[in-house]
């Protein structure tokens, strides 16, 4: 974790890079980096009284880096601070801490890309480059959404750009609309693709018209685009995605990990047949009961699910029960 | 078309099944159609003076019927009074006539399916009985939307099934959030696929999450689903779509079957740069510029376009370039 | 009602009309009317086969005319064909005939506005002449809304101008984005309102910024609003709206009225009280439970409400239950 | 400002109530405050190089301090920290210290509502307390808003019961749709009227029917509702609202306040004639334009405007003349 005095020189730092041109100075420039493959985007455990465990987060991790599923499909890595990390809920000390401890716990052959979005571009910038020195292999931004009335391409590009000029790690792009209501636009995505230290888009919007577009779009640069769940991962490959961040994948890892497999290799009839029977689990998880969702279902599957941190809930006796009907009925429990 | 003596005596005949309980009188029982396959939605060809243009309708059937996508692929049919074909500005003796013309001007083996979507169920019922008699295969039922804040899964799966009842021909459901305001619930979608006389749905929506659910929930079901756009038709077909209705088959109608046939035979790497090709074009006659910028491009691509009813205006000069460049940038034109 | 000769000869010479400049004819120029005070949307009682029971009609409408609320206050008239009309589950023939006979129930003090919108313009045209034919004194016009995603402010002012000139009788714009999915742009409004034939606006949006907006903006012209609906009768008075048409009117008619004269004569304390107590009752008739609630409370009132057509349908025991709730805790009933 | 010792204690102790009952210890039980009146919602000047301008604060302060609205009409006080205070760009450093500096400037007559939500519950708990102690009369909570779709009535009970019971200070609900995308319901605010702690509801969203609905359900409580925005004040006071916070207030405090007065001395006519004035100059520094409005605005005023930090941009030429001609046309510039 950084103390007062570093945060404090690093804040000058940026806060003079901040005010020049933009396009300025290019930190990362050039270093692309392969984000293709399966994430899980892990959730922050708690204990009863809403302290971060970073004892079950360890063994979360430990669990599912020795999933069966080495060898003829694996993870390419993990998402910490994802919209299923609860990231508004930690502290900038908290997020920077769960990071640490990922890395720590994570084998170097796995990467790691650590959400580091906040509302305003300093302080993003701020948290993109405190995750790179706490070990982060590439960025998560997602899109600011406060004031997501005021945030047309203009300033999301502007935004971006600041980002991943300052940002010594390169920087993937996030839309997740359910949450923030601002879908970052297809025209913004293409300008911002041609940044050097810009790799691609986490998109969790499941409208693969748009996918296809911007993989379209996008063809003449360096630029990947990850599925934001498992509801459309077999869609997103077939129009051009190369991967996905699902939050299914922390329960059905080796699942989700067999239907990117279906999908390299051209088995599309099975994965059909694997895609569907994904789908109402993964609804379950996501847009449906959410992280309480998830986390319930974590501790079905021998993983530490616990409680959310407030405002969040527990689910009701009713809906886990309904819950539960999303796996049993498609033969996952 | 149908006198006022005959129509009196449908009605009459109608209103009494109308009241008799839902399921009691399945006049189209057992008899299920393929519908897979790529159609045009057709247009409405209009005059100067706003009236139906009967011979124009006909030289464009022509025209879309000796396509050189003879042989390799070719068109499954043709969708009539879609949205695409402003049913809603047409009267019900103008529907009905249209769909008389096409079914003159059609092979016995291409498939007439017809739009009958009213806002009552009464009328819906007649006009399906009456499409059927002027010789459509299929009707194509939209959800009544008016009252859409009502239009709940109970409602709809008494409108549709009161509807296969005493439809004489098989019945598709079509959902086009879009234009209604009213994504058809999935439950209501599995429920209505058990009747004997509804055999598929045309979904307008895009969200291919949702179309992959229906095809995995309605699997034991003779179910087939349309996807409503060429924007997601590989997508559709991806997680088992068999088939779409696109308006962009209106004047790319040999790529669109292309896309299909490169979808069924497994090629999926070709599908795919054709897919993304197709994307812009497709918005841009759909979502982008409507009904005007469909009937702009066809009078490029040799069809008869002209203009389309009021309220809907004609594109202004910056509209129709922006369009063009759709096509071009594509290439396309 | 219009024999089929008659509508022939009166199309044509609409259809020459129609193909015209905008602006050129205006047949209604200079006749003003005065639209202010309370009109209860009338519902169309049907029997149990859902055919058009025009004795209920009259009896209903005798009821209302003989209300309590002569003298102290009064209702201004009716609207016939409104959204609570379903006016979209009627034939064209049932919709002018239900007119016809409201005209002849009434006395001649008391104002018709008749709902004569349809999706195309000429419809609207066609509709809003024989509207006339039959007695309607202003003829209320709903934005086409099938292509609500066109419906730009040129499209509607095209629109609206084209019916105002040719509508032998007074203009009223009507906006109900409930049911529509489309506000009247303001700037629209602002610009028809300088129309000879417009007189004025229903509002059913129930944004009161809008509304106090709309009378400013249009201050010169002899422009009225009226409130759409009961729940915001007093603040739309407030900004200086002139009337309501009130669904609520249907059953608590005096209430409604007092309401009205409590604003006029500034007792505003009183008026917030009378008001707060409209509110939840208003709710459940409109927004909550539709014409079904509204119906089952006429029932309950000593009115006809009776079936809705399909696709509407009854409520449920639940829902009676609190509907009901609605109006005892206010003290209604 | 909160030093890291002072933190740490205050947050162990927190720690220990929020994970004991809900309602178990209500810290300000009985305080109850009167909160009418206008209040307008404090822009954070910012330097050149995005910094935090305390100076610019204070002279602003000290200019709407002394209007010439002091006799006749006055500011109740002021909201610190309001979406307008730019508050998601504020590090908590910051918000307590821009706090702190308004406390001193202000007279003690005057009210300072700070804006202390929070994500998280515990963080809103924190804030909250931290606001009290450097001088906040009362804490306005806006609801969490990024997992907007499970804040359901009881998520959200449960939140503000826990802040209101850890709250040293009166709680004001904070309700603002167009950033949130999230209306406080109904029926959570009437069952947290009922809690000793908590004194009103900021209502941002300008729905007059809800307002006058939540006024109906609380009258039996102590609870007070303010407007959220100057466009519908007027309407808002009609139904029994007893004050605003009004962006527009930064610039034309002499006019919201005179509204006020005009309705509360029952002067509507010309209240009406005034809210009409200020509508447009309303939306423009509201939803039209945003802060940067607001703040281009304040620097025409007299004031220190200012630029917004990124991700916020300045107005473009064109709509800073749009902005201008919102006032000119009202006859305020």
């Amino acid at each position: 974790m950084l103390g007062p005095r570093v945060w404090s020189s690093v804040r000058q730092g940026l806060r003079r890079a901040l005010s020049s041109t933009v396009g300025g100075w290019a930190s990362g420039e050039g270093r692309k980096v392969d984000i293709s493959g399966i994430y899980p985007p892990v959730t922050t455990p708690f204990t009863a009284t809403a302290e971060v465990d970073y004892g079950k987060l360890e063994e979360n991790l430990h669990k599912l880096g020795t999933f069966p599923f080495r060898g003829v499909a694996s993870l390419a890595g993990f998402v910490v601070q994802g919209s299923n990390g609860e990231f508004p809920f930690l502290t900038s000390s908290e997020r920077l801490e769960v990071v640490t401890r990922v890395r720590q716990a994570l084998p170097r052959d796995k990467l790691l890309l650590a959400g580091s979005g906040c509302e305003s571009t300093q302080a993003t910038v701020e948290m993109t480059v405190s995750m790179a020195q706490v070990g982060a292999d590439a960025a998560m931004v997602v899109t600011p959404c406060y004031y997501h009335g005021r945030m047309n391409s203009a300033a999301l590009i502007h935004h971006y750009t600041k980002v991943a000029d300052l940002s010594p790690i390169p920087v993937v792009l996030y839309s997740v609309p359910a949450n923030t209501g601002l879908d970052l636009p297809v025209d913004a995505v293409v300008t911002l693709s041609q940044h050097p230290n810009i790799v691609g888009i986490k998109d969790s919007g499941g409208d693969v018209t748009r996918i296809g577009l911007i993989v379209h779009k996008t063809r003449r640069q360096d630029f990947q685009v990850l599925a934001g769940s498992a509801g459309f991962l077999l869609a997103s490959y077939a129009v051009g995605a190369v991967g996905g961040v699902c939050a299914l994948a922390n329960v059905l890892g080796a699942q989700v990990c067999q239907l990117e497999r279906l999908c390299l290799t051209g088995q599309w009839e099975d994965a059909q047949k694997l895609q569907h029977r994904l789908i109402e689990p993964n609804t379950a998880v996501t847009r449906r009961f959410g992280i309480p969702g998830l986390k319930k279902t974590m501790d079905w599957f021998g993983y530490y699910g616990g409680p959310c941190r407030a405002p969040l809930r527990e689910l009701s006796a009713d809906q886990e029960e309904a819950l539960r009907l999303d796996f049993t009925s498609n033969g996952w429990l």
